[in-house]
């Protein structure tokens, strides 16, 4: 063990196509980091290489206990994954299993609330009590913190909003309803849309095609991010169309939540105010001055807020 | 002062056509109420005349607090309504006003709030800890309870459900946004969706307008619920329409906040189950198996759950 | 009798504030217009202000026919006006009416209808067989030509394009449906959604404020026509609003009727480009290459189209 | 030859899976008719069929002309496929590729169009002039009778009422666009959502399940309809929503044109008044008394009425 400071937690953050897990200290810093593909067919495998992950950290850092952020519903109290979409666990008593391995304290957590608890506890709403995250990815994921402390809500599967119907018999989502808003302000839905244009021979498309080398397939989220960086304008509408339903979507919110901060995160946060922009005109069109308004941030711990995130929850 | 028991708190209710104040105690019970008309148009009457119900009841009451209700946004602090569509106030300091004139402490909540605290507290979701109110009258409004806390928001506004957008470009709501839930899923929408079928001759509508008496413009609420409970095809469709809306609008807030508990209140509510098995299959008809789901029951405390809650928040 | 020309027709068209008369030629010069206050409120007063206004005309030119283009449905015989909702006629036998009193012969047509001819045989379609017109004013109302012949329908009230449902539960229109495209793409949509952004303060609205005098309900049509003509942001996106759902609703109008030209006529239009390009956005966003596309045009006719068709048509 | 009778002609119905190609005389009556399956991959071959199809019919009588109906766009000289989703046509010179090949007359025409034809001279049109043919299958077709005259439009590809757009940010259609009425209102869009529900675990699909064999893969249009007609409750909501929405998309086709009758056809309509009294109501909620309405009709000439229009239109 070559690590000499006390108190560090590790924090693993498990995704359909990796698994990250890093040291955190009590200051949100994070010592060290691994990553590994994620064996999502498998639900033995993701347990044991979450808990190989852990292992190999311990040889070289004090480490006090472990909070894991997974992609799917966690029981309330946090130890059980109800359902992933994208992993193989179906009641996956992940808790019990890790701390028989590990001989370690461990909680389980939505990773779409691990991240919003690290964006609150060291990033973008380190300064408010009432923060919603938004993380723009290939859904849209999202965690809740109310009165600083994090909404789990009464089953522990608050926060999915995502899955709010912006559009009554609208496009279908994979979780079989229609009109969900993550299929219209996700980085999917801004994939989608910018190929069925090129595919249809737009030709406000064309150059974002070519830069695919001319095929829609290659097409990406980074791909439309350069261009729209570059000053291509079908980027660019392409960005604020996902934008300013992502804006609309944080007004239905907000009159629910009444949040001070909303802080975007997820891959397509990258894009800054080319999405934010159109997020903060979407909600304005939405909001009326006799209420207060809260304010758009884009998030700051990038992708290591989930693990900042699990390892300071599993502290507490 | 006749009265003995101690630790009596009073609650006020402020609505835009009627005040109403009671003596309640620490089991929820209401010893006395007074109501008044509202003096909507005049900010200094209404809070005199909160002042002077009050002074009425401490005569016969022995009683320690005093916690108002009013329909409007209320500052974080719980001191000043900032603004109230139905009402004259707009950043009306009403907390100090009442605490100068009692000389008893005071609390103002948003009347959602309010009684959404009261039905947790004594009513429909006494056994809860997580509970989300509607109130389907005028307008719907509502309150959550998350973790047996009232949820207030970071400005003090949160809960405001009937302004969740449920329809992009929707019909045009008093809030100045269009498409907001309490457009399609109040007593409002309700009377003026079966006012427009009879105005324009549908024959389903007949009875209904025979029972107004040939007018379209008395076919109230009332007189709807009691046409469905008698039987009539057209009643019951009408309140199932809203009804659907309402659990549809449901699972919208569902998957955000996740409660045990969706309790439906407000004057709509008096149907039972002629409004309550719509927003069941409507709620149903959105929700995935693979999440635990809420229930959905009927309020219990009618229209004293402001009163009550009021009351409560009060001694707190 | 000055007038030498034989052959001349007179057109009306009888809307809801004003009832314009004029002499046409059979290249569609009017030779002589009229224009008076509509008794709106009166059924028989409008048809003897319309003979009295064709009696004037005969008294110089030599008059063989007239046509008269109403704002509302018209029977199939182009005899009797059904129902004309801002004119105080009720199955009103106009033609007959009319006859007797002239001792001409006389056709009636809906204005739109009389429009659409009057672009089609002189206008902005003179080169096309199959032309769709829309006029753009307090509502949207059309016209449709279909191998060079007009299409009035089964019943004679065709091309009622204005209430084409384009949003399920949308906006209430003034025939008690909701989400008829009027409510979106008309003058009256236009000048509602400025002085609701105005009223509520948006900033980018100031400028246009600041032109109708700080009062939102002196904000019409023209103001903002002319704010975007010199270049107003805010004037040009509302603008761009009202062109693309325009636009929008082409698209479906076209998949069902194949026209080879859409006019754009009406108040609205006299903002050219401002509102045609946003038009053709609309329609283009929604058509798919594998379709040959119309054209957008704007009117050639301006505010004579419907007394210029509505002779023509009475000579044929 | 064995055919005595004169003035014969063969329609042909080119369908992405069947080809069927039948004798027709001056009544309507099919004298005979044969099916092949339709080698949709590759156009000659498919032109091949139809020759060969063709060749075999007149051997056994004396036909004067051959019609085509094809399921795509057909250009206004009734020549040329433009397009054809289903098969492998692409600007295809179909009919002067037959005419060199069969030394007859020949006219191309959309199967829609055709079936619309059938319909208005021998079927359930035949006692009006403005029809207006739905085929409810796979997808939504149609076509258009005006005046006693087939509409096909300026460039020949009218009456794609299929993807008329009935929700704005809608379903994905087939063809690029949202919310295209086929989403919603055809056979495809019955059987998705009943497999969906199915697949879901809605107890209420039990029993429609059972009857599949419990796999949602094998619930198929045919069962769905058997289901209902036995009075399973699920299977009749499932044809009642696809019912309303036809019948609400038809409101807005007909204040556009107008027809006397419409009539509903296309494999779903075996479902008769399971299907079409939904298609009434809907109507009916989105029509205002002020308005002549039209009448719904079933179709009268099943699964022939392209072959029986196809042939009448080559004759005249």
């Amino acid at each position: 063990m070559t690590g000499g400071r006390d108190d560090l937690a590790v924090g693993v953050d498990v995704g359909g196509t990796k698994i990250a897990a890093g040291v955190v200290d009590r200051a949100g810093e994070v010592l060290e980091v691994l990553r590994v593909d994620s064996p999502a067919a498998d639900a033995g495998a993701i347990r044991d290489a979450i808990a190989d992950l852990v292992t190999q950290l311990r040889a070289r850092h004090r480490v006090t206990a472990v909070g894991v952020g997974a992609a799917g519903f966690v029981d309330k109290t946090r130890s059980v994954v109800l359902f992933a979409p994208n992993l193989a666990w179906r009641d996956m008593p992940l808790r019990a299993d890790l701390v028989d391995r590990l001989g370690l304290p461990v909680v389980i957590e939505n990773d779409g609330n691990a991240a919003a608890w690290g964006e609150f506890a060291f990033g973008a709403g380190a300064d408010t009590d009432d923060l919603l995250l938004l993380t723009v990815g290939t859904g849209v994921g999202g965690g809740i913190v109310l009165d600083g402390r994090l909404h789990r809500g009464a089953f522990g599967v608050a926060a999915e909003v995502g899955h709010l119907r912006v559009v009554p018999d609208g496009r279908l989502c994979g979780c079989g309803n229609h009109g969900c808003l993550e299929q219209y302000a996700s980085g999917s839905a801004l994939v989608r849309s910018a190929r069925e244009e090129a595919a249809a021979g737009n030709p406000l498309a064309r150059d974002l095609l070519d830069r695919a080398g001319g095929d829609p397939a290659r097409i990406t989220g980074p791909v439309i991010t350069e261009a729209a960086q570059r000053g291509d304008a079908f980027a660019v509408a392409q960005l604020a169309t996902v934008g300013r339903w992502l804006g609309e979507g944080l007004a239905s919110l907000a009159v629910v939540l009444d949040p001070a901060v909303a802080v975007i995160g997820g891959g397509v946060s990258a894009a800054g105010d080319l999405l934010l922009d159109p997020v903060r005109e979407g909600f304005a069109g939405q909001w009326r001055g006799t209420r207060p308004a809260l304010e758009v941030r884009r998030a700051e711990l990038g992708n290591r807020a989930g693990v900042i995130g699990a390892a300071d929850l599993a502290r507490r």
